[in-house]
């Protein structure tokens, strides 16, 4: 069997160099949408096979940066890859995933830039992050299971993942946003696949959004994403925090970061979102 | 008589859409390089000229993710930009930042993506982030006074600005770096030009190599910056904060945090970079 991750970034390569189809289904969508996190998955697989050869083979992502479009829907897809630098520690280059429009035209989804190397050369680590106190994963509710209880149907996306938030920091599922904007969670696939770096970089958009916690519902669309792969995770649950500070207009800025079960931090990213507030909404005490 | 800054970011347009010529001078590089900044800058304005029409004009950067592909030079420099979205609230482009490469076949320097939107649609700040409590500029060292007393030269860039040091966060620069990773100044265009969102761009770049205060010292190249522009700056002195805390292998991130003269942050940013860590350094206590 293969696992459900695997065959959501699976590729097939074209008669025009550097160009992939691949398909995005209804099991990672949330809402109308496929989720950014898969889309942004197909455009470092893609780079992945690309960069990973020559004389300087990089296999892994250290940093993606995305810019989202046009909302991913279930259908067929096309990553289109151009190398834009091949070093002897670094390799850049740039994907674009799209799908076909109404008519039949290619409509842009995403487009990101991203830097490839050798995690293992930087498998050192001189300083980090320590990760947060959490009750062990067995005393944290799962989110697809809270919200099979409750009025709303769980999206696709929430069965792809065993996602267990924190009890500090999930009263906002019932209703009561703490107002510091925080989220803390254990997470890994479903169907028990260990993560690995395009993984992480999957997961790190795979969290709610973390404005439920400041009491703002509702979708909050990526603009802008960046993930930095810090690291090669080790198998087993990976533990992950979210955090925004800066909330103006319709704009905040979601920070992540991810440790692995060996507790090294092995991925961080922020993103920029854009968030409804609702008439009337004042930040909870 | 022209700011310098505006003379930096200074672009012709040529007879191919998108496409704009300017020049890098020697004022504003570091050792070799023209600053990461400047080369960001230009992308940045090039952008705004591109975007800054139509029947949705958007005139702000709100995120900039850059890929940092050579160090840019003194010489002539070719703008390319693409556009990728227009939408009603925000649009998306790319650009590249090229030069001739010795044999004159263009060499690109940095590949950026962009989204702009209108900064005053979210100028309400909802939550954010108080400044640092900091002397008055009038007591903080300027980086370039103490570097001129010093047996360095000091770099051309460090004369385009007006940086003053936080004494607090400056002892690397008396060879007693702290080992914390932090540095705070403030900061502002040396001719008295005050900052707008392309400006910021180019601040959220221009401080000492967080890594100092590590006690590695050396030219820390950035692979990748992403800044993010959240209020359109009042005029005067800026203050901004560096930190770094994850140090794996050769890669470190940096993050900026750049507020103005009435408290407000204007601009977050973090990179990831590239160090040199010296032979049997241990961090400082």
């Amino acid at each position: 069997m293969d696992f459900e991750f695997d065959s959501a970034m699976a590729l097939t390569a074209t008669d025009r160099p550097g160009v992939f189809t691949g398909r995005m289904t209804e099991d990672w969508t949330i809402g109308p949408a496929v989720n950014g996190g898969v889309v942004m998955g197909l455009a470092a697989e893609a780079l992945r096979q690309v960069l990973d050869s020559g004389e300087t083979p990089h296999a892994d992502p250290l940093a993606l940066s995305a810019h989202f479009l046009s909302a991913g829907v279930d259908g067929p897809v096309e990553v289109t890859t151009e190398v834009l630098r091949r070093g002897r520690t670094f390799s850049t280059g740039e994907a674009v995933v799209s799908q076909a429009g109404p008519d039949g035209s290619p409509v842009e989804r995403m487009r990101a830039l991203a830097t490839y190397g050798d995690l293992d050369a930087s498998s050192q680590v001189h300083r980090s992050i320590t990760p947060p106190d959490m009750p062990d994963p067995e005393h944290c509710p799962s989110a697809s299971t809270a919200r099979d209880a409750g009025p709303m149907e769980t999206p696709p996306l929430m069965h792809r993942l065993d996602l267990r938030l924190d009890p500090a920091t999930a009263e906002w599922a019932l209703g009561r946003p703490s107002g510091r904007g925080e989220m803390r969670a254990w997470m890994r696939f479903a169907d028990g696949r260990d993560a690995d770096p395009v993984g992480l970089l999957f997961m790190l958009d795979a969290m709610p959004p973390v404005s439920f916690d400041l009491g703002i519902g509702g979708w909050a669309p990526t603009l802008e994403f960046t993930g930095h792969v810090r690291g090669r995770p080790a198998p087993g649950w990976l533990r992950m925090e979210t955090r925004t500070r800066v909330l103006t207009g319709g704009l905040m800025e979601e920070d992540a970061l991810l440790w692995d079960s060996t507790d090294r931090l092995v991925a961080q990213s922020r993103q920029l979102c854009s968030v409804r507030i609702p008439e009337g909404w004042t930040l909870p005490a």
